[in-house]
């Protein structure tokens, strides 16, 4: 099999394909222009600078596209870089499909799905239940391979499928704990709760925002989706059924100041939230500490207040 | 015409018929119990302290009730109330429709409709002139009586109405001296900002926040009901006009933190929050100036941040 | 057996022996002394005034004494009370143990420490263990006795060994997903998170904040003992691993603003941080909404921004 | 007549005469010296970089001066620029005064000036007239020359006089809508709320903040202009009359953090300070959208919490 | 000489002439009226509450007269308080002047203002020296009668000189530490910095705020006294000089939350403010400590974040 | 005597050897690399640049040591800094010791510790007495060499002892102006309060965080050396001496969000922390108006919010 982008090391002559997933042309201080890359595969991401490009080259090497790279392996200041000896596209019978350099989960599709299937039987009540499973069939293929953000956490294909089945883990074992949590509705709204991002992004490959995702946000559009699901399945809107499950999505991101127009008012809501907020907060970390080195801090992380994260030495 | 609650003086004794707009049971700290009351009509709220309550009284004399009040017109520290002599329900033939005694907006259903009319004729775009006579009528009686708040601005019957006229006639001076604001979005988007309010609150007497008020709110609650206008009107949710319509009830709290799941991202979604909040600013200290004498601060405002105003002497 | 405070019905009339958790004199508005008082058993906690109080009963109806009651149940705006007709202290044969009317965590001291055994043994780190082992040796009554708080969560009886285990059974759900997690360090941290509370607070009756809770606080205090620990178990206090399992429990309230003198840096030190703020969380909706009716919402939470929570109808 | 900046397409070659509003000289990372440009003219601003700037160039090409420019039109990130091919100052006969290509209001002064008149005659009270016209008279020139900001809002010559007419333009839409507000106070603290900055800015030209500017800021120091108009003009500053007008420009900021060094407890203050915030707002997103493309978003806009606007495609 | 308030011991029996400060007429819970008072001498000001109040009692015990009391010490919640047995006017030849109980700064003027001198003096920069000295010439009873505050610190006859000289104390320590802070800048800011208050205070005897004082504020009610003094004396307010001590006082907030219309730019702009902040801290802990028993927390501080602070045991 | 780096004028050559404070590898925008150097001798601190680094020079000029440099003495944008011609490492014979070229406190150790003696003296309680000498003898090398921080405040060779000394300075003007403060406390909290840096940090050459400054932090790492020291000198951890000379180090950051794990709760905490901020802020200020012109403006200070600071002219 060929050699995958981590798999050369520091200083390692590199020869291999691989997926431009960013390419933002800049304008050099020597007035010239040149292309900041980010190339992807299988077993990550890495930048690149290609100098001086020319106008046949920004417009060859786009996000999206599958690209022939030769350089080095280098390292700078904790991050993974390339430096780029050529860069040209695939030639016929070379490798060209994107969908086969996009980083994937790791877990692959039929095994998440046979687990979600073991959570869906756990929803006893019907109106969730139908709802759940309208929605989900309706949008399978889009959950099953975009991703869970354009960056940030579970940002590879699958990871939307991903996030929420590591959530109904962790949920499982807060039911087990806690009696007292309504199992059905928790687990209802864990399933829904990021769904509307299958129309906030444009999907898996040079993922970006769509109109809707700027102007409505994920959260307000699966709400939409419910309403619509519960007029094809003829649920009364109105119903105290379908007010809870809605309000699991409307008040998973906790504060309104991170978009939730409503804070959560059920103990099922405040549980799903701080579940949202752990799986991703370990992701995040995850992903910050696997190119740390031992006994080292990580680069700061955005998404935890700008925190770095150190990797202890000799952890076995 | 029988006279009204503030058309007694201070000190003067009172004889008259008033709804029960709020009754709270209290414990005095001798143990007995008590009704705090706030009394209204046409002319104003009042508030009233009713000592030693029994089971009787607390059963009769509940919210969204009229009764008949003996007692005099006091104040106390800027606030004014009644001091109760006696109540008792109304006997037959005697005043009992709550309706005749709710504060009302200040125009009548009747002149604020024409006005309206002239409105919806300036939104030139079809979709947002299609979904707004589709919701108008479908809300109709409930948009010219519900009030646009329980309490703080706007909270009397006919107040949602009048409060939306407030903003589009603002909208229409704005859009006189800015000639590259779209005023049909503007419109479109000022009528139904707060349309959502008919099914978040209970009605005109007595009004209380419904289950789907607390748990979803005002403003995704009439995004459900656009889009389930686009459905019956065939209309493409995808489209442009669709995002960008709902989009300016989404964002019209302006920040997150007061409940938009999205901030402005539209010059006219960013008008309008501000003429929202100027009719509403307005409105406030209007009603805390009205009992406030000349020469001295209104009472504290907590809608604004909780500052008092100043009533200038010898306003003429 | 004897009844208890909350097997008696509303309006039902009550004779039984309960535990002075609070006594606070205070001055009535006509001049005289009245007694607020919330007594307590296993059952719960239930709040009193007591009228017109003598010096005498001053003197007698001190915090943390067993008291006769005779008196009526109430409930007043969803908080339950008595109506108390007469209060005298035990005779000679009568309860008068304080500890037996203590509410209590719901699981045994013998039960949690079987459960606890468990997990020190999944300690696999040398240093971790010896000191865990040391400290709950140290501290072992206190432990298991003192509640995690002096109030909103957790006040109980066992609380705060109760809050540790739970917190555990929860960090052992999130090994098992996330294999990349420290067990041992998560699990040492858990265990002494809160272990300065044993310092911090006076004990499980009457419950107070000691001079070093105020000046120094919990989490510096258990600091400390891990220090002497290292002294006493002759372990180098400057090697990673004491560093380590001190920063878990600096760090465990997240945010500086919080008391944390650090935020989190560690994987292992954000997930504790997450599942101490989880379970605190669940036990204080749980106690909100186990004295709320259903189709209610609960009494505001101090501790979750002044939220309440909404009970859903018929949830079976 | 001379083609101005923005008549020329994007890759058109441009040869015309600018102003330098700025020229930042900055170290190239090759360690040469370049300068950062923005010219102007009537049609607006653009950037530049001059690469391999000698010290006479520096010395040349300063803020404030008249450059002869040949270059090309390009576009870089929403943002457009031109790229120098050759610099050079006027010679004689070439145009050369900079405020031939000062930025301008859209209004032109004469007909700002009538427009002005009218609104003065509606300042009923005899002291807030005299105190405007006083100080209107004082700064006459410099109030119609000004800009209203460095940069941001009506950052053009002529700005100052035209934000204070587009707001009172508003306010007169505002007293029609809501007649108890005091139209003379209203307009009397709108014209001279923002006329501090005359003596805190320099100037149109290379626009900076005085020391006064820097060291007492344009709110203290228009009230201590209406002290010195007192004095002259022997009212009595004490009086109530002479309070409230400061108090309109002492609190249009709205919060203190903005500035305002006491929040607005005048009805026609807390409404100046709505009306100032939305004509700066509408002016900032009109000049960021004035160069955006339809369906794209502007640049972010600092003044607005760093938001990017919307331009909807096919706007008719 | 006469015993005075704190002469007395908790449960002695009281008869002494004492200031009215505060007179509150509030409604009790049974209907009745009753006077909420804050008494005071020399000793120290303390509460009672006056019930049943009549009509003539209401009429005649107003804030700023002299009242004979008849009473009993007591101690409530850490608060002392009196409880009056009886209340009356004083007769003739009876002690009448408010002055003689108004509590005073524990320095005397004539003292004082010796120190004074010796800081005028220090003041080698001809501009400020003949501001302050006008200043302080124009504003002299005042300034060494008034108090520095309404309540909080310095809230006593005298307070608003004792302040001033306190900073100057401090001041003198820190030019004497750092000899590159300007002195005589640091002075002349430091005895003007607070002199608004003349203006912005009623008085020494029942402290309101004037109109000016809410509607203007401390701060830039000085600032115009600086601005009326230099045209006196023909001083060129442009100069640098007049700019740098109008910044002094304008900034000494340090925030423009807390009232500064500029943040500090000047190095002695910054330390003045931070020995503002210290001098009144440490008044308003020695005001509440001064009431608490040894080994105990005091009441809460609201100047200092609601903190309450512990007094040790066995302080000598 | 050699001259030193602020001995020399702008665009005078240079011709020097100085410290390497810090040593920054980049990529510029070519592709190559070049270190941004920090170079220090007693005058000071001056930025460089040095381009297209090799590999070797790269392993040459690191972080801690010493070299000789030629080239010209720059200013860009009020930052000074050098223009490089050659670096090279010393000779044999040439001046090699980073110690030589560490910026140092501006008075000598030996005059610092006879201050220190005298405040020691005037520590009357034996138990602060005891504990702060023998902390002072065990640190005492590194308390009289090691910076108060890596940047910002005092990071210089000496500063730490030179800001414990300042601060003592200003606690006795304290004590003397407020005789009700104990003065052993404060002396003794303000002698220990920053020593934890010791141990937070590597030392005075090419400062770093140790991991115990990283992940526990000078607060609660002098905490634990106060625990010990009561260990070693058999003193009672638990009384009252103890816990108050604790929480004067605990709180003396003032506010949690700026790591106190309490905030202070006794008068001489809140003091201390007054004095830690008011020296720090002083030496900021200092730091920054040393390198500005006079009329001109400093660079903003990050540790002051941001802000920065005029430099009167004609300052005598």
């Amino acid at each position: 099999m060929a050699k995958e982008i981590f798999d050369y090391k520091i200083d390692e002559n590199m020869d291999l394909f691989a997926l431009i997933k960013t390419a933002d042309v800049r304008i050099a201080k020597n007035g010239s222009k040149f292309i900041s890359f980010i190339f992807c595969d299988h077993s990550g991401e890495i930048m690149a600078k290609f100098w001086d490009a020319s106008d046949e080259d920004i417009e060859n090497f786009q996000e999206g596209r599958v690209v022939h790279i030769t350089g080095k392996r280098e390292n700078y200041q904790n991050n993974p870089q390339i430096k780029i000896f050529n860069l040209h596209l695939p030639h016929d019978g070379e490798p060209n499909d994107p969908l086969d350099f996009v980083p994937r989960a790791p877990e692959d599709t039929s095994s998440m799905e046979k687990d979600f299937n073991a959570f869906f039987l756990e929803i006893k009540n019907q109106t969730w239940s139908k709802i759940v499973h309208y929605l989900i069939k309706k949008y399978h293929d889009r959950f099953f391979t975009f991703p869970a953000a354009k960056k940030n956490h579970h940002a590879f294909a699958g990871g939307l499928a991903y996030h929420t089945l590591s959530i109904l883990r962790l949920a499982k074992a807060v039911t087990e704990e806690y009696d007292f949590v309504d199992r059905s509705l928790l687990y209802a709204g864990a399933i829904l709760h990021d769904l509307g991002k299958v129309i906030e992004l444009s999907g898996p490959i040079a993922t970006r925002y769509t109109l809707e995702g700027n102007l409505v946000g994920h959260i307000v559009l699966i709400d939409e989706q419910i309403v619509e699901a519960c007029q094809k399945l003829d649920i009364d809107q109105q119903s105290q059924d379908v007010i809870l499950l809605r309000h699991m999505i409307l008040a998973h991101h906790g504060l309104m100041e991170y978009g939730s127009p409503v804070q959560p008012h059920l103990m099922e809501a405040e549980i799903l939230h701080h579940l949202d907020d752990l799986d991703a907060s370990i992701q995040m970390m995850k992903g910050a500490l696997d190119h740390t080195e031992e006994g080292e801090f990580s680069e700061r992380i955005f998404g935890l207040d700008g925190r770095n994260f150190y990797k202890p030495e000799d952890k076995k």
